[in-house]
C-alpha cells in the first residue's frame, strides 16, 4: 500500500501544486484583525480536506482564543501506534511589501520555486502532511491511527491549542508527534531535533533610596542600585561564562555522544559564526564547543537595565531604583521554576550595603527533551534517506518552541521535530519562498514515515 | 573708620531692606527669555548702585553670552591687599508657583523673614557685599582695594563670567575671592569651604556584534556588551566602595587634621544621613566617616545604561552595543585628565571576550581647594565671630562650583567659599526666603572682613 500511496503522489504532483498555491493564496495573518475573515476561511480549507479524505474534524474555539484549532481523528488501525501531525494555517505580516518582487498572496513559481508568504512557514510544510494522509487514504488507509492537531494562532503565541491539549489530553492518546516546522541544515541535509532549550525570564529590581539623590552631595555613601545590579550580573556569571547559581549545574544532562559526534561535522564552528554575527571572539565556556555552548549549555544574559539618565548628556543622579532585564536558557533536565528559586535564594548574597533585591519572573519555558532513542527517530531517519537520500543530523534548538512543551506536558508523546524547508526560505521575510521539490519529497517521506513507525513499533 | 561704617550699617538697616526688597522684585529669572528685560534690569540696578558709591563699573557683554557680566573696581589702597567680591544677579524660575504663600516677586515679610525668589540665592548675600562697601565709601572708603564680580548666568550655567574672567585675568589681580552663595551649616553655626570635589563625567560604549542578536539562537557564543558593561563597572569599584583605577589614590591629599576634627561635631553622623536618603545603610569605604566619603574621598557612580530592551515585558535580544554613563568625583589633588587617560587605558583589561570598549568624556571639573592655610580664613573665622557672635566650622562640598574653578585658574586668589543662608532657605524651591537678621549680620561680617583682610596681610 506505500507503494501505491507513493506513485499516487508521484503523479498527482501537479494537482498538489494547484492545492499548495489555493492555500497559499488566503491570506490569513493572524495577527492583524482585518484578515480574521481570511484566517478563518483557511481553518475552513484545512479541515474541509481532512474531513474530505474521511477523518472526523472538529473545529475548536478556545474560551479567550482568536482563532481556533484542529483536531482531526482517524483511529481505523487498532493496535498500530497514533502519529499526531502538528501544523498552523496562520501567517507572518508581510510588511515591508514594497520589497515582495511579487505579491505575497499571489503564489508565483519561479525556478521551481513558489513565493508567497506561508510557503514555508508553515502551509507547504503542513499540507506535505495532509496530502500524504490523502494518498494513504486514497489507497487502502494510512498503516497508523492519525491525528492532525493544527492551530492559527502559531504567530501570535496564542494559547488556543495548548489549552486544547491540556484540556482533552485524556482523549487525545498519541505515540508520535511529528512536528515539521523547520529548515534543514543545508540543502541536501535534514535534520531530527533532539532537544530545545528552555527559559527563564526575570526582572531583578534594586531599590536603594526613597528617592533619585545628587551624586555631589551623597556620592560615595549613597546606595546606588545602578552599580549595585553590575555587581549583581557580573557575580551572576563569570567572564569564563560560568553561572554561579548554586547547584545551578546540577540538573544537567550532556548531550548524547551521538549528538556531539555529529556536531563537529555541522557548518557551525567558530570561524562561521564569527563571521555570521560580525564579533571579533565568541564568547562563554571555552571547553564547550560553540555547537554545544548554543545547543547543549544553559546560559544568562542581560537584556536591558532601566533606570536613572539615559537622554543625552550628562546628569548626576544616583537613582533610588533600577531593573535589569536577566534571562537565562535553560538545558534538560533544568527546571524553571527551581532556578527561580535558586536565583531568588542567591541574590542578597550578591547585593551591596543598602540596595534590595526582589526578583520577578516574566515568563519561562521547560526545556524540552525529544530524545535520541526512541523508534520514531530510526523510524524518520530511514524515511530521509529514502525520500530525500540523506540521512537527518541531530540538531537542537538554542530556543524554546512552546508548543513543544505543551505536547510534552500533556501527551507525552515521542517527539519528531523536523522540517522541510531550506535555509533560504526567508521565513518571516519578504520574498518568503518554498521549493517545490522539498514539498513533493516532504509528502513522501510522511508516507514513509507512517509505514517505518508501524515496522518500528 | 569701621565703627563709623558700622554705625552707619545698623543705623540703615530699614534702608538696606527696602534696597533689598526693590532688588528682589525684579523678576530676573535668567533662565526664562521672557524674563530676559528683568533679568537685564537687576544687571543695571546692580551697575548703578556700584557706580554710585564710586567704583569704575564694566557692564561686559560676551560673546555667546545670554546676560553680562557686572566688574567693578576701586584700586584706590595702594599697598593693601584687593579682594573681590563675587555674587550674582539672576535667579531660578519660580515654579510650582501655587505653592508660595505670597507671590514670589512680591517681597514680603514674615516673622523677621523676607520672602522672595532669589531672597537667599544670590540676592540677599551678594547685597550684603554692596551694601559693606556702600557703608565703607560712605566712611572714608574701603580699607583695601575692591571689585565686585557679578553675573546673570549662575543658574543657567553660562560661560560669560569664567571666560570673562579668563580674557581679563592681567587686569583683574586680586588676592581675596569672597564668595557668599551658601548657607549656614546650621542655625548660629556659620561655615567656611575649603574644598569642593571635581568630576569626570564619562560614557563607557561597548560594542559587540554588528547586529542585535537572539539570545535563543546566540546566548553563551555571542558577546553581550551589557553583561559587559556589568563586568567593567563591577569591576571598577568594589563592594568596599574602593576605587581600582591603577594609580587613581596616588594623588589624593587627606584633608588637614582641624578639618576632619572639626566634622566629627557636624550633625552629618551615619544615622542622620541614612534617615536623610531614606536608606537602610550607607554604602562607601567603611574605614573613612560618612562626611569624609562624601568631601574628601573620590568615587565611582553609574547614573544609567542605554542598550536593549527596557520596555514592559520580555525580549530575549543580546544588544549589538550599549553604554553605561559613569562619573567620577575627585578630590585634591586629581586631575581629571589624568584619571581619563588612565581609565581609558585601564578599560582594555576589563573587558569580556568580543566587545570593544572605548571612552568618550562628556565633561569635568577640577577639584578646588579653597586651603585652610591662607590669611583669610582666620580674618573670615574673627569676622563671622565678630558679626555672628560664632566661630565658622571647615566644610567641604561634594559637588563642584565651576565658577570657583575659573577664578581659581585664572586669578588665584585665596578664596573664601561661604554662605549668610541658613538651611530651612529654600533654595530653587517654592517660598524661598532669607532672615532679615542674617542680612544685616552678613553686610557686618564683610565690612569686619575687609578690616580683618588688612590686619592678616
Amino acid at each position: 500500500m506505500l507503494q501505491q500511496a507513493l506513485e499516487r503522489a508521484r503523479a498527482g504532483r501537479k494537482e498538489a501544486e494547484s492545492d499548495f498555491f489555493e492555500f497559499l493564496a488566503i491570506p490569513s495573518v493572524s495577527s492583524l484583525r482585518r484578515h480574521d475573515d481570511d484566517t478563518r476561511r483557511a481553518c475552513g480549507w484545512v479541515a474541509e480536506r481532512l474531513t474530505r479524505m474521511g477523518m472526523k474534524v472538529e473545529v475548536a474555539e478556545m474560551p479567550g482564543g482568536r482563532h481556533p484549532v484542529i483536531a482531526a481523528e482517524w483511529l481505523g488501525q487498532p493496535g498500530a501506534p497514533t502519529v499526531a501531525i502538528y501544523g498552523h494555517y496562520d501567517v507572518q505580516p508581510v510588511d515591508p511589501v514594497d520589497e515582495w518582487v511579487t505579491p505575497p498572496f499571489t503564489p508565483t513559481v519561479r525556478d521551481g520555486r513558489v513565493f508567497a508568504r506561508g510557503a514555508c512557514d508553515n502551509k507547504g510544510q503542513v499540507l506535505a502532511g495532509i496530502k500524504a494522509a490523502e494518498h494513504a487514504f486514497a489507497t487502502g488507509g494510512p498503516p497508523v491511527n492519525l491525528r492532525f492537531l493544527i492551530e492559527g494562532e502559531e504567530e501570535i503565541s496564542g494559547d488556543s491549542l495548548p489549552r486544547f491539549v491540556r484540556e482533552n489530553a485524556a482523549r487525545l492518546k498519541t505515540d508520535y508527534l511529528f512536528l515539521a516546522d523547520g529548515e534543514f541544515t543545508a540543502p541536501g541535509l535534514p535534520n531530527l531535533l533532539t532537544a530545545l532549550r528552555g527559559l527563564l525570564y526575570t526582572e531583578i529590581h534594586a531599590v536603594g533610596s526613597t528617592a533619585d539623590l545628587h551624586s555631589g552631595i551623597f556620592g560615595g555613601v549613597a546606595p546606588n542600585p545602578l552599580n549595585t545590579l553590575a555587581h549583581v550580573i557580573s557575580a551572576l556569571k563569570g567572564r569564563d561564562g560560568r553561572i554561579t547559581i548554586p547547584g545551578f549545574y546540577d540538573p544537567v544532562v550532556p548531550p548524547a555522544p551521538e549528538e556531539v559526534e555529529g556536531w563537529q561535522r555541522l557548518p557551525k564552528d567558530e570561524a562561521t559564526l564569527k563571521q555570521l554575527m560580525g564579533v571579533t571572539a565568541l564568547e562563554g565556556e571555552a571547553e564547550f564547543s560553540p555547537v554545544e555552548r548554543t545547543w547543549a549549555r544553559p546560559t544568562l544574559d542581560v537584556h536591558g537595565v532601566i533606570g536613572g539618565f539615559i537622554e543625552e548628556g550628562s546628569k548626576t543622579v544616583i537613582p533610588a531604583r533600577a531593573t535589569a532585564k536577566v534571562s537565562l536558557r535553560l538545558v534538560p533536565d533544568q527546571d524553571p521554576e527551581a532556578v527561580f528559586r535558586a536565583l531568588e535564594a542567591y541574590l542578597p548574597q550578591l547585593t551591596t550595603p543598602g540596595v534590595r533585591l526582589t526578583l520577578e519572573k516574566l515568563n519561562s519555558a521547560s526545556p524540552v527533551v525529544c530524545g535520541v532513542e526512541h523508534p520514531g527517530i530510526g523510524a524518520a531517519s530511514r524515511s530521509f534517506k529514502q525520500a530525500f537520500g540523506a540521512e537527518p543530523v541531530l540538531v537542537r534548538e538554542g530556543g524554546s518552541v512552546p508548543v513543544t512543551i505543551a505536547f510534552k506536558e500533556a501527551l507525552n508523546p515521542n517527539l519528531l521535530v523536523t522540517g522541510f524547508g531550506l535555509p533560504d526560505d526567508a521565513l518571516h521575510s519578504p520574498n518568503e519562498k518554498m521549493d517545490l521539490e522539498q514539498y513533493h519529497r516532504g509528502t513522501e517521506m510522511v508516507l514513509y514515515l507512517l509505514d517505518e513507525l508501524v515496522a518500528a513499533s
